[in-house]
């Protein structure tokens, strides 16, 4: 396999005030492109740093990214490094300096003398035109390696890779293997439930030369599963059968595929589909129901409106829950639950309401029902059930799982699975 | 000044399945330690690549760390290339053992010989004990440089770097400059009107020694101050002049100190303090001012509660906003949001009530109201005003934007101060 070295370069990133994110961006493109990313390096940005750390990346790598360093202030020396170190002039680019006019003419701003510099890239290097800012990006070649020098701002680095450098490497790196990645995003299981009682021995899968990961975040386990081949068509294919087994054995727990898929757009897209209207009755989760559905565009369409009860009052008042059932029962409760779900959808009109009623902590848990206690809603249609889960101590995540875990089990009700998140049990009066 | 090196093992963070957030973490430590990192090293969790940039970093740093590879899997090799690196055995370690089977019997777990093998460190090395994982970090030292082993999970990773990694600093390194950071948060003001309108120039105090930088983010600009001396005491006292030349200056959008400060809490406290409730009406944030707002632990003191009103019949119905005022001026406009905002305090009983209504985008706007349009509406204790204010084209911006914009303008009003976020103009009937 090819080799590639990521060079970050900026002191932001070395004393902390930055994380990061585009070394993980880059390091994901060229594995999906068929490198192996060997190395990553953030380095300073002084002239001998940059000097070292280039030469000895090109020295053990077929493909060199660095990103930073090109912008138009003093600190911003990359591409003088890159001239001196390839024995090459700075000259001024017509087709660099004509973007940038262009640029800046339309934001009706004056061009200075430092904006005109970042025109001047290394003698006889190829521009990779920088469309998001004034910075571009270049690439030179030596015998054994090839190097592409980018902006560190991110959206402009993003912008160029799949641009140019993608070109680049498709002429130059012709013979190498390509990786194809899907992702599998799951919600109401665990990471330990899914790949040891769900999806289990997958052995055979590895050896064949697969790649599975389990990714968990608050917001559900997404399954990375990737493959080589010599073209993406083969790696594709050979990924398909793979994929069909990990999705046939994790079944209702997956809700679609796609890296940047979120379960809100899935549930928007059943609901839109369904000709139906939903309203939220939320109290621990204080309105993050809602802005997590109207979080999708076009979720006017199916979403009708919210209501966030945090006191009792609000309570009895907005949703006229009676004062004995708070006071029988608690607000935390399978009949407030209820409650709120159903009077919601009628308050709001709509055909269906979820409701949320909980102790998202730090305090305020008492021994009977904990911090992590909560209470989750549901009228769909007139179907009528509230599911209880016990969450973590954390404030945070304890709102983010009641959102995940109302919302999923929405998806599975509306295709009409009989499962549940987390094997809960739904409860009625 | 000391260089220290950061060396992060593993390979999920080189195919990006995993951002290194350890590294910037670790980067903001070490140089507030008083340390000048100069290096950010990704490798590969081989055996090679671990020996070799171990080395490296030894011949040119003071201080290095790494984190990752202390795992219980068959990747985990991080220790035994150290111990084979400084030419030691790996010996059971009783204390880390110990340690490691209280954990297990206190989770009601079996121990494996898996993590039986993570008590074994190097002969010789000093335990950095780690009480919230069962790996454990470790301390060597050559005669130039010093060595911390660390894992890679962030909360173990974070712990053991504030106990034992943090007593040895002081120990072995005490002749270092301290440096002390400060940390201004501000809202209602871009980067631009901060550091060029407000602020102004710095030279004077930059020449002087001290860092100052803008960090902008959606939730609004940080300023971040820092300074060494000889011991804490001294660099904090270094600071205090530029820390009140720079708040004096930035006035009214400094609305506290510290890092993870946030505006909520801070609004939260005033309503506290002054004894009143709140609630919101939100159209275009979809619940976000709620949830922000009860993102602070105890809200429900002075939270009421809140409505989301998406739909024009949940803003007549749940709102009585008359059919008219609608028609005549559509739901984003000055009198929608004055009366969402007066409507809404009334419905909860709440002495404050805000609102917000706009086009979030990406769809939905029109030459009169382009995305991004958003009013804001304001009944503070009879007070009665709204903002218009023009944002983005990015949906989730927006809706940050707004939130924001709401939350600083109540905090501004309680505040007794005339000015608003961004200058904008308050407004009425």
């Amino acid at each position: 396999m090819m080799n590639a070295h990521i060079l970050s370069i900026g002191d932001e990133l070395l004393i902390g005030d930055t994380v990061n994110t585009n070394a993980a961006w880059i390091g994901r493109f060229l594995t999906e492109h068929g490198f192996r990313v060997e190395e990553i390096r953030t380095i300073t940005d002084e002239a001998g740093a940059i000097r070292h750390a280039i030469r000895s990346a090109m020295d053990r790598a077929a493909l060199v990214i660095t990103t930073g360093g090109l912008g138009p202030t003093h600190d911003d020396i990359t591409m003088q490094v890159v001239a001196e170190l390839f024995d090459r002039e700075l000259v001024l680019s017509e087709q660099v300096l004509e973007q940038i006019e262009k640029q800046f003419s339309r934001r009706n701003i004056e061009l200075t003398a430092a904006n005109r510099d970042q025109a001047r890239v290394p003698e006889g290097s190829e521009i990779l035109d920088n469309t998001q800012g004034t910075a571009p990006g270049v690439w030179l070649q030596t015998e054994h390696s090839a190097l592409a020098v980018l902006p560190g701002v991110p959206y402009e680095m993003r912008s160029i890779m799949e641009s140019g450098v993608s070109e680049k490497i498709r002429q130059g790196f012709s013979k190498l293997q390509i990786q194809a990645t899907r992702y599998l995003k799951t919600a109401g299981v665990t990471e330990s439930m899914l790949s040891s009682q769900l999806v289990g021995n997958l052995d055979n899968y590895l050896r064949e030369g697969n790649g599975i990961a389990y990714l968990p975040s608050p917001s559900g386990v997404t399954i990375r599963i990737s493959r080589s081949g010599n073209s993406r068509e083969e790696a594709e294919e050979r990924l398909d059968p793979v994929v069909e087994h990990i999705r046939g054995k994790a079944g209702d727990a997956v809700y679609g595929e796609g890296r940047d898929l979120s379960l809100s757009a899935v549930v928007g897209k059943l609901l839109h589909e369904r000709n139906l209207t939903i309203a939220t009755a939320e109290s621990c989760t204080g309105g993050r129901i809602a802005d997590t559905i109207t979080n999708v565009p076009g979720s006017g369409d199916y979403f009708s409106g919210g209501m966030v009860t945090y006191a009792y009052e609000a309570k009895t008042r907005q949703l006229g829950i009676p004062w004995e059932i708070l006071r029988e029962h608690g607000a935390v409760s399978l009949e407030v639950a209820l409650w709120m779900a159903r009077e919601v959808s009628k308050a709001f009109d709509a055909d269906v309401g979820i409701s949320a009623t909980g102790i998202a902590g730090p305090g305020g848990g008492t021994s009977a029902k904990p911090v992590g206690t909560v209470w989750m809603g549901f009228w769909i249609e007139g179907r009528h059930f509230a599911l209880k889960a016990r969450f973590t101590n954390d404030r945070n995540i304890n709102k983010e799982r009641t959102v995940m875990t109302t919302l999923d089990t929405l998806r599975r009700q509306l295709l009409g699975f009989d499962s549940f998140p987390y094997d809960l049990k739904p409860q009625t009066l």
